[in-house]
Order: C-alpha cells, then sequence, then structure tokens
C-alpha cells in the first residue's frame, strides 16, 4: 500500500489529519463550506446506502478496513465500488476526524447536493403532499423526513428552510431518507401559489383551529403545513381557502413538538386515505 | 441592595460567578450531581411554571430584574414568591452562567426531584398507559412526554431509563409537562408485572408486527409499549399476551423516529377512545 501523496493509480492510504482532502471534508460540517461547494458529507452506511441508491452524484469516499464492522458498512463499500467512486483508504484516527467519532461505521462519503428546486418536484394524482415552514432543529427535521418516507407522503417541501436540508445531521437524523425523499425548498409565496396552482386542498396545523384533523376530510389532492418550533405558521396561512385543523390538547400545553405533530398528521391523512395500491 | 455576603434579610444580589451557590447550580448540569443531591435545574419560565403548579418543591431561585422579560417569566417569579421561596438576585452573567446562556428568560430555579416510583403511580379506570423502555435521547423524551400530555395519557412509565428523567434537557423538551405527567420509572421486569397485575391489555410497537395499529382495538384499559432508538423493544415484549401492533412504512426506513412513533399511537388511542368527558 503506498502513501497518498505517491499520485499513482491502486489502493492508497491518508495516514495524515492534516491532508487537504481531509481537511476538506471536515469543512463540510460547516454550512459555509456545503453553500459554496455544493457538496455535504454522508456518515452512516444506512444513509450512504440511501443516498447512492436514490442516484447521488457521489465524489469521493474514505474507508478504514479496520472500522468495517456492520452489514451495512459493506453494503454501503460494495455500491460505492459499483458506482466506480475514488475511495480512499484512511486510518482509524483520520476516518474519526472525518466522521466526527461519533457514529463511525468505517465508511464516510462527500456527496452532491441534490437539487430541491420546486419546479423539479413531479406529483403522481391526487397527491399527499407535507409542507413544514421555518422548521430549525435538524433532529426535527430528519425526524419529519423519516415519518414523510414511512407515511407515504408524495412530497415534502421545506417552506423557508432556516436549516439547510443537507445539513450532516439532518442526513443522520432522518436515516437517508432526506436523499429519497421527493423534497424541495422555496419561499411560502412559491409554495402556496404552487399548491394552488396543482389544485391541492391545504390544510394547516393550528393549535386555534375549531376542527380536529381526525374530523376532517384529508383525502384527495392534499397538502398538510405545520410551521416552526416557536412561532408556527405565519399568517399567510391563514387564507380562507386553507383549512386550520388541530389535535386534541388534553393537557396543560398547547402544543406537540412539531415532529411528533407532522407524525400524527401524516399517519392521520394516511388512515383515512388507506394504503396505496402499489 | 447589600451583597450576598451581608447575610441578613432583604434583596441580597450574588455578582461574583464563583458564589457556592452559583457553582452548585452549573453542577446540576451532571447527571452525578443530580443523583447525588436529588435536586435538578429549571430555566424557561414556562417550565417553572409547570413545576410550581404541580407542586414540585423549590428550594431556591435566581433572577435578573434586567433579563426578566416575558410575561411568562413574571409568572414564574410570581408564583415562586407566592411559595416563600428564597429568591436570589443576580446580574446577567451569573444568570448566563447557570442557565447556560441558552434561553435565559431571567429566572432559574433549582428543584427537588419528584418521586418516580412505580408504587406512587394511581390509575383511573379504564386507563391508558404509555411505557418507553431504554430511550436515551433527551430530546426524544421530552417530545414523547408532550406528546402523553396531549393525548391525555393516565400515566408514562419509562422502563429502565438510559437518561434520568429530570435531565434538564428534557425538562426543556417537554416543555415542563415533566413535572405535570404522571410518571414512573421502573425495570421492565416490575413494569410488565404492574401492568399486568392492574388487568390492563398491553400493546407493543414492532416493526415486524402484522397488525396495523388503526386496525387494532386500542379501546379499554391500555398500555402502549415502544422501545429505545436503536433496539427496539426487549424480547420480553414479545410474550404471548402482548398484542404486537406496527404502522404502516410506505417508504425506505423500516422505522420511524421513537418520538414520532409515540405520537402517532398514543393520538390513534386516543381517536379511537374518543375524547374524554370532563
Amino acid at each position: 500500500m503506498r502513501d497518498a501523496s505517491s499520485g499513482s493509480s491502486g489502493p492508497v492510504m491518508i495516514t495524515s489529519l492534516h491532508n487537504p482532502r481531509v481537511i476538506a471534508a471536515v469543512r463540510l460540517r460547516e454550512r459555509r463550506s456545503r453553500d459554496e461547494t455544493g457538496l455535504t458529507i454522508v456518515d452512516g452506511a444506512r444513509e450512504l446506502v440511501r443516498a447512492v441508491g436514490a442516484g447521488t452524484t457521489v465524489e469521493e469516499a474514505f474507508v478504514c478496513e479496520a472500522l468495517l464492522r456492520s452489514d451495512d458498512a459493506r453494503a454501503a463499500l460494495a455500491a460505492l465500488e459499483q458506482g466506480r467512486v475514488r475511495v480512499w483508504q484512511v486510518t482509524p484516527a483520520v476516518l474519526d476526524k472525518i466522521a466526527f467519532g461519533e457514529r463511525a461505521e468505517g465508511v464516510v462519503a462527500i456527496v452532491r447536493i441534490p437539487d430541491t428546486s420546486l419546479g423539479r418536484l413531479h406529483l403522481p394524482p391526487h397527491p399527499l403532499v407535507g409542507v413544514i415552514e421555518a422548521v430549525e432543529k435538524p433532529g426535527n427535521l430528519g425526524a419529519i423526513l423519516r415519518s414523510a418516507d414511512g407515511a407515504g407522503l408524495d412530497a415534502l417541501i421545506a417552506a423557508e428552510p432556516r436549516t439547510d436540508l443537507f445539513n450532516p445531521n439532518v442526513i443522520r437524523a432522518s436515516l437517508g431518507t432526506v436523499f429519497t425523499a421527493r423534497l424541495a425548498a422555496a419561499s411560502t409565496t412559491e409554495t402556496l401559489a404552487w399548491l394552488r396552482d396543482r389544485g391541492l386542498r391545504i390544510v394547516a396545523a393550528r393549535v386555534d383551529a375549531p376542527q380536529l384533523a381526525s374530523e376532517t376530510d384529508l383525502g384527495g389532492p392534499l397538502a398538510i403545513a405545520l410551521g416552526s418550533e416557536v412561532e408556527g405558521l405565519s399568517p399567510v396561512w391563514s387564507a380562507p381557502d386553507v383549512v386550520p385543523v388541530r389535535l386534541p390538547m388534553l393537557g396543560v400545553a398547547d402544543s406537540l413538538n412539531v415532529a411528533a405533530a407532522a407524525a400524527v398528521l401524516f399517519y392521520e391523512a394516511r388512515r383515512q386515505r388507506g394504503l396505496p395500491v402499489r
């Protein structure tokens, strides 16, 4: 095995924590670097398998054979090799540095951030769409992506997102479903216009809504909108064509965690609509 | 205004970051200190109002008048004063240190951790109980507490908890509902025995369950059990008298975030049972 500086083909080992590729990878933890490069970092084998499976462009990967333990990790590596991705062998110390040591599964990849423009989103007939406005916490965003995946939503739109959707913490909290979701980011104005143009009914989660979600018809072409952790939905979601709905709040608090509320609403819509015919 | 060292009654200002009370308060961020003292720290005005409203013993509080902005914060202070709690006036720098500067609302309190022994938990007829086993992340625990509060659960039992329930991050993520919940911690064995003794049917969330939760009767005296983020429920929850249920998983992932799953199941039970008569 030769050192990375040899420049020739074949297996090459990166041993230095100061290697420029390592430093560039670590820098992708910062939003500025992701915005500048259009790249993000994927650690977690399942996350990586899902990114590759969804056709995400992988720029390069870092693998530490000594840490590759799980079947998921071997599957991730196999997927990379099949895609002819440049894979750098690295030492455990280098991998720990890139993966932040938190959940090092032996493989980390740098991928191109997918295009999330609203114009690219295509809906099937009778779609079920989720909209989350100004959600801030990567953990909440990741959990919402998992719920959208599980409940079989046809699209998820992040209106005025306060965190970048491919933040490594979102990738992780979403278990990689951020790559497989039909996902868009747009302004609230664009989102509302887009939903109306397509004839979707819009229901909006509001704590003061007169109607319970479970007593509201959630069938047909539908969008379900939820607001941020602190502020809820912005005033434009009170338009006359938007149906406010609420969940029972039987205790002392007046709201749920936004990811919990999203899960309940997405699954209530799914329950009413029945399971899709596949 | 006199210095805290004067020792006499009346308004006293703590100005030093090295004041022993300040140091003791900051130390309550660590589990060891909470376990040793039986105390925890509450920052956040709404959280404090809920703790006081639930009859939690407040040992002392720290207030910075200059930072007291919200109505919630004034209400918290009024509740403390009514309870004849020793309130120390502090400088903004001292309050920031105690409150970790994250959401300083001008008031932080040291409270006695409530007794969470299972023996103290009393159930109404036809109870709805949540059980979460080995849940680890304070954010998930807090969100689950909010969902249990909202869905009107009669009790929540943390089986084999991996985080202490009155961790300041749980208090915060729960918006203080950790104080108002009928909450117990116990081993899984004790929990199962306790539920069976009381004649509760037990349903357990399992990804491989044959039956959907929405097609399962969730009425009557019932416990709904969910497992940890990584491992799910332990094998004892596969006993013949436990009914496994699942949610539809229509995407690529095989599970939801545990707090999302708890919210969907608690609210599905609530939907089936109807709103309680008050």
